[in-house]
């Protein structure tokens, strides 16, 4: 069976009793709830959950459909750009489903958003069905016209972007020096922006707590860009500035596959493949959820 | 929930309809069937499968009922030692189920086939009642006396050895020599016997078909002595010999954790936790078989 990660965002950051609901329709849809977070200041929730790509959709609308219910954008302020009550709404493929499988999905969820709730829906990313719309950025601005489906802003729960986009790894590197200079130098030299490695974002930042400057990334395709081909990287451009590794860390989830594949490199497996892992041989194997 | 393997030894290795009739029956009490080898000289058959706690017990009985029923030891010939009609029926905790666990389902299992079908059954490793019984080759050349339960060993169907032990990884890498003398001194090296590692046994062969030697290992507890451990061990004898690595093998099936620990090592996570992997915090993880 396939498994799919959905991660909407909420403008509601401060009423948990709003956010329990939330989940409580996402539970109830069959899905499973990995992990939510709420902050005051943004006025801002995420919830992250999981499902096959057959319930996803649906735990994703039924949780949109609560958000559009209880959460008054009129009556709202909070740090955070935002359009909508139900905000962000991206489909993740995890195992068993492909970017195209979730685009679907995405807009399916978007169409019944906009027939069955009443709100306009913009897609993006993957799910993009006009190039303009393919950034999130340019969409919260205002730059690309009229929504997807529908027209008119709803007047209390504006709008939502709904759409596709691979699993995000947000992997960090210490480095045995205070000096937030070479950090920032050695993010520029791995990172795609400034003509380093595909599908990975980095800045150099001062860990002040530990006085330690680290390389903070973001690796938006593991596929293409692995865990260990951005460790490796940044470790050679360390070594060549005189500095060692303190230490790294994983914020947030990581899916089983990253670390399959680092294992796999680092130990010259020439017979890797998903079936020698005990687990992945078991029926329903990440179905089940 | 838990996820126990179960991986029983058959003393018939040339009809295949016996072994179907044997794995149709511990798919039936629930299992799930990971793998199935047959060999025809040895005359002996090998099925993995997995369950969680509760119900691989019950799997392994029905299986060695039906080995019972349908493999006649008085009419059997074959290079491997035997003692029973089903052999040897070791238990292995995967995940979410102890070594201990394992033994107290052991002695459970060896029980019920002394009790419902007469056959008397020896416990060893981790199971054993008796110290002289940990060590299967003791009980298979008759080193160890009378059955843990029971006595006469069945007309038909001999004894049979049931157990527990921890996961065995047999994990192979290719030096960029020909030189098995390098591949011996290094397997010396490495391995518990001659003062190596805990855990860990090695030996040195030649790869006739690509001319490399190998240091082929069978890593007895990857929790203790992880892969990573035994790599950069031979890595290191090998670099003090002149010699690269060609190239590492994992033969028959590796449990996620010991991936998880090693790609955590080389990566050096520090805040390293099973709970930051995706599939890790979907419900029923590991346990729906």
């Amino acid at each position: 069976m396939s498994l799919v990660e959905c991660v909407p965002n909420f403008s509601e950051g401060r009423d948990p009793s709003k956010i329990d609901s939330i989940v409580e329709t996402i539970q109830a849809s069959g899905a499973t709830v990995l992990d939510r977070t709420s902050d005051h200041d943004h006025h801002r929730s995420v919830i992250t959950f999981a499902a096959s790509a057959d319930v996803i959709g649906e735990a994703a609308f039924r949780a949109v459909e609560r958000a559009v219910a209880s959460i008054d954008l009129r009556t709202h302020s909070g740090v955070h750009p935002r359009i909508g009550a139900a905000d962000v709404v991206p489909f993740v493929p995890v195992r068993g489903a492909t970017l195209q499988d979730c685009a679907r999905i995405a807009r399916e969820t978007g169409r019944r958003i906009w027939k069955e709730l009443g709100v306009p829906v913009y897609l993006y990313e993957a799910a993009a069905l006009r190039p303009e719309c393919r950034n999130l950025a340019d969409i919260r601005h205002g730059r690309v016209g009229s929504p997807d489906y529908g027209d008119e802003h709803h007047p209390s729960a504006g709008a939502v972007v709904v759409g596709a986009r691979k699993f995000l790894i947000a992997f960090n590197v210490n480095l045995q020096t205070p000096d937030v200079g070479i950090a920032k130098r050695i993010a520029r030299a791995v990172r795609h922006s400034s003509g380093g490695l595909p599908h990975l974002k980095a800045m150099g930042v001062l860990l002040a707590t530990r006085n330690l400057a680290q390389v903070s990334m973001n690796l938006t395709d593991f596929e293409e860009t692995p865990i260990h081909v951005a460790f490796e990287a940044v470790r050679r451009e360390a070594e060549r500035a005189g500095v060692g590794i303190a230490g790294t860390e994983i914020i947030g989830l990581v899916p089983e596959r990253a670390l399959e594949m680092t294992a796999a490199w680092y130990l010259q497996v020439e017979n890797f493949a998903p079936g020698i892992i005990l687990e992945n041989r078991l029926e329903n194997r990440s179905g089940q959820v």
